[in-house]
């Protein structure tokens, strides 16, 4: 099998050297519209092929898959002539820039029944992965709430807000978690620099009284990266930038007694052991590499796929509805 | 002068003991419609006089100031009837359950010239002070935003929701250090168990883009207090959950350049040096009860006082407008 | 019973709240040679009864039992007058100045059915309580080190070096916890101010290649309070420093592999969970207390008595004849 | 230029990476005994030239430089080759098995005025490079102390003991920073699981009550890599494990007093503000490639030289034979 990557700028040298190391592609094509970026590639990476343009990887036979990690407001129409080239695209998180260009690509993909990948890399951490397995186990019991912030210093996007530049990695771990359907959602934040949000914070509502927040910040002092996922029996807090000990789980939780005499003694807190398991610490953006490939040889979906990737941008197109409204309330 | 403290709970005995170790103070009463909290006093305090009723104390005309540190619901009915004998009062957070009430308390105590001391208890500490101190020297320039945590497996209350528990200290700094006036605020938000929301996200909105967030947990198995205060110049981290180094000065930011080229370059941030002040460690009631006493005998406005009270309230009652009808925007 | 506290300096206070708190005393009697700390205790304590004169106490026919927190150097003088006027006694670490005094005082209470509690305060904390428990349930299996750090930027003792002031406790703590005999002791350190000892590093050898060490410090910029206790299944941390979790019970170890073609493979280690369990939060003192006054109620040894003293004091004695002579061995 | 790197364990990559990173370098040779490994670097490093065997290295004209990073018990011989065949010569460390084998290869560079590199990588980090900067502008006053912690659990070296495996890096940081000469040392620790040491406490003595102390441990459950510099007029710390603010400088000290009253008065603590100073982020082992090269370049010895790798072999020398004692002082 061939592959090709095109966009080199952040994330594109951690494609291409993943590419390259699985045993089941063959050659990896590179593109990129700045001669510089090819030079760096060239270098760096002295096995790949650097394509003409685009259309000499769009028109080859022999590639396959085709890996899109241009800017966001290009997703689109690189991802549309790929598929309908009949390729089987992967495409850099955000997927698209709004709801209807999600929509038709996958609809394009199930007509031509090809698959796409959205590199919603932390599904396949080892931190996320045990998240899941804790809660599917029914570890924590009901989920009543999840808490995401990640806030730091970081590199302005020109083209989108901090919301579409980090809360897709957090949006796609609470649906990855949480197994359901937001009903609306309310966003609020600020603009300190230019037009885009450099603060955000997004409530995202759910039936039977459950909820989720995200905080995101292109401004902090401090880097912080930490979810909050509380049940109803217990709690469990991952913290990324821990060196080790990333997720704790604790047998903390609220009780509600009968009534009896004052309501004050109602409901009552219990703090247990705390543990923290073990993690595997594979590169996450290899196993995602494995399963757009091994989605591709079993004709099956990958677990990030364009379904994945559409809810993530209809909560990222409802909060920019939302946060220009200084959180109105839009129901999804 | 003597003092009385009517309401004996978690934080009465704390007022009790700064009371009778201020040398101005010759004695103190104390009165709670428990009974077995009385005992308690009288064997943790063989100093303190045990009143038998509340009218004793507001009767008697050596008792210059009343404490009230009795569910919040009460303040109104005890506050206004302590102004009324002529007492200066002491009331603790929140102030009142409405700004309607907060508004008359003020009116009683300014036509009486009564001293009105709101309990905000965190505005004479250490730490907060010397944040006062960094932005009034202007070290931050102008603030961008201000970001609150509060988070912690918590008693909940039984009148009142999470926002009126926690909220008052972190809108008290809010107003203490930013001296800006909120236009509006929105609240998000989470009822688990009962009717009073046990998670609550509040932002407020200020002029020239200044924002603020706060975010409240009572049901969070990690502990966490922070606050961030972001300017243009520099940004402040206040966590006090550290032993020490409570406050972080950090030289970071976000800078402008002109227009050149892509403008992708035109944001850039920059990180400098970080420097933690030393903090006074005296016992912030402490403080706070000699402001109290100061601000009557000097015929004086306390720090914290009955505009002080009414400014939290006002955030607190549009919180619950705002949060039962799932963050709808509330211009104050 | 009565009671009897000689000696108010920094623990003093605590001693006498906890004796007033106590059902089974009915009266405490206090004296120190300083008469300002007794007026600091009137004023604190007005329940106490201030004696005259030592001798009062040591006369009184109803005081059953004598704490004494004076400086160490007077322990003994003061210690053995109790004990032959038939007084149980309390005495703070560090048990005495020498062996040769631990050794006679423990004599003297043997001879007269007399209870010694020496005050090694940690062992009736529920981390230390923990440990213990889970090194008594075989969880960390044999064990093969003891690591103890014990630094901050403290008050100066003018009588004893860092040893005789800090490592008491994480010996006492090490007795406890491994119940081994150590058989050689050797101390390095410096003293940088004057002629006592502001650093020491003490390594306490036992039989069969187990080995523990000591790092106590006066003139740390930082404030650490831990102890690594390594076993040959599970390995122990206990931060003191800690808000939560203060204690971790890693699954972690080192397994020797059979020999087989390279030697670099045969030792291997495992990483597992981690568990951090629940502590229990009663105030130490309060039970170290209570075991003073049960053990003399119930005719039996305390949990801390003579001999858990006199231990201490082995080491502390051989760690001074060991860092005079930078690190030379003591056999015990 | 071209270059040549023997031996492709764990670091060998990282040499192999930096070296061809040079543009002062044309090429690159490698070798290894193990097939398997050079198979690796063929894949991984396609640009390099792998010879067959280390002669054909050695008899190359036009290979002016040789690292070597090999186990240690191989260094003599291979770098006593290279430098009678004229190259110069990168040493990993620790640079030889003994102080005799260190002397003979100094002489032999200096003889034939060919430099020799020992790879003390942790000297052209940002963060030593600021201590160093910080202690040469007399900011911490004289060096009373210097604290080493280096644990973890790790991988047992088979050849070696961990104070040869850990403890160059810290003993290189102590001589780059203290600039001054120890004059004994006594080490401590104790062999758990085969016939090396795996925890180890070294103790050196300067003059003029100077005092360090290094920490080695392969066996502890939680990693810790931290240092404390402590002077008379300000302390030190660097925590290596912490994401941002490794270095920390903390305005605290020790101050006597004059006589008068009591003794204990005489020594005082004093805690000032903390700053951390901005670090440079360029990779350390780059800067060592570019020093090696340019001190062959400019004819003048590198700033880690043979003389910093036989200081350091002659404190592990005495360590060996100290510990074999239990600690007994060796004078240096």
């Amino acid at each position: 099998m061939q592959a090709a990557v095109i966009g080199i700028g952040y994330w594109g040298p951690n494609l291409i050297r993943n590419f390259l190391a699985s045993e089941k592609i063959d050659r990896v094509y590179v593109f990129d519209i700045n001669k510089s970026r090819l030079d760096f590639v060239r270098k760096r990476f002295p096995l790949v092929t650097i394509a003409d343009n685009i259309e000499q990887i769009l028109n080859s036979d022999k590639i396959e898959m085709v890996a899109i990690a241009t800017p966001v407001d290009t997703h689109f129409d690189t991802a549309k002539k790929a598929l309908e080239r009949n390729k089987h695209i992967w495409v850099e998180k955000p997927f698209t820039s709004s709801v209807e260009q999600a929509v038709i690509l996958n609809q394009i993909a199930a007509e031509r029944k090809l698959n796409i990948f959205v590199d919603h890399t932390f599904i396949y951490t080892g931190a996320v992965k045990k998240m899941k397995e804790i809660i599917d186990n029914n570890e924590l019991g009901d989920l009543l709430y999840f808490d995401s912030v990640r806030i730091n210093l970081g590199l302005f996007q020109s083209d989108v807000n901090v919301i579409w530049d980090l809360a897709p990695h957090d949006l796609s771990i609470m649906f990855y978690l949480m197994n359901k359907k937001p009903v609306a959602i309310a966003a609020n934040g600020v603009a300190n620099y230019y037009g885009h949000e450099n603060i955000a914070h997004i409530s995202v509502y759910f039936e039977n009284n459950c909820f989720a927040h995200f905080h995101v910040n292109w401004t902090s002092p401090v880097k912080i990266r930490r979810m909050i996922a509380g049940g109803n029996k217990k709690m469990l807090v991952f913290d990324d930038m821990e060196n080790s000990e990333k997720i704790k789980v604790y047998d903390s939780g609220i009780e509600m007694k009968e009534k009896e005499g004052i309501y004050h003694a109602l409901v009552q807190y219990r703090i247990g052991d705390m543990y923290s398991p073990k993690l595997v610490h594979t590169e996450a953006l290899a196993l995602g590499v494995e399963e757009f490939i091994n989605s591709i040889i079993e004709k099956r979906k990958p677990l990030t796929n364009g379904d994945d990737g559409l809810n993530v941008v209809k909560i990222l197109e409802a909060s920019d509805a939302s946060i220009k409204q200084k959180g109105k309330l839009i129901t999804l």
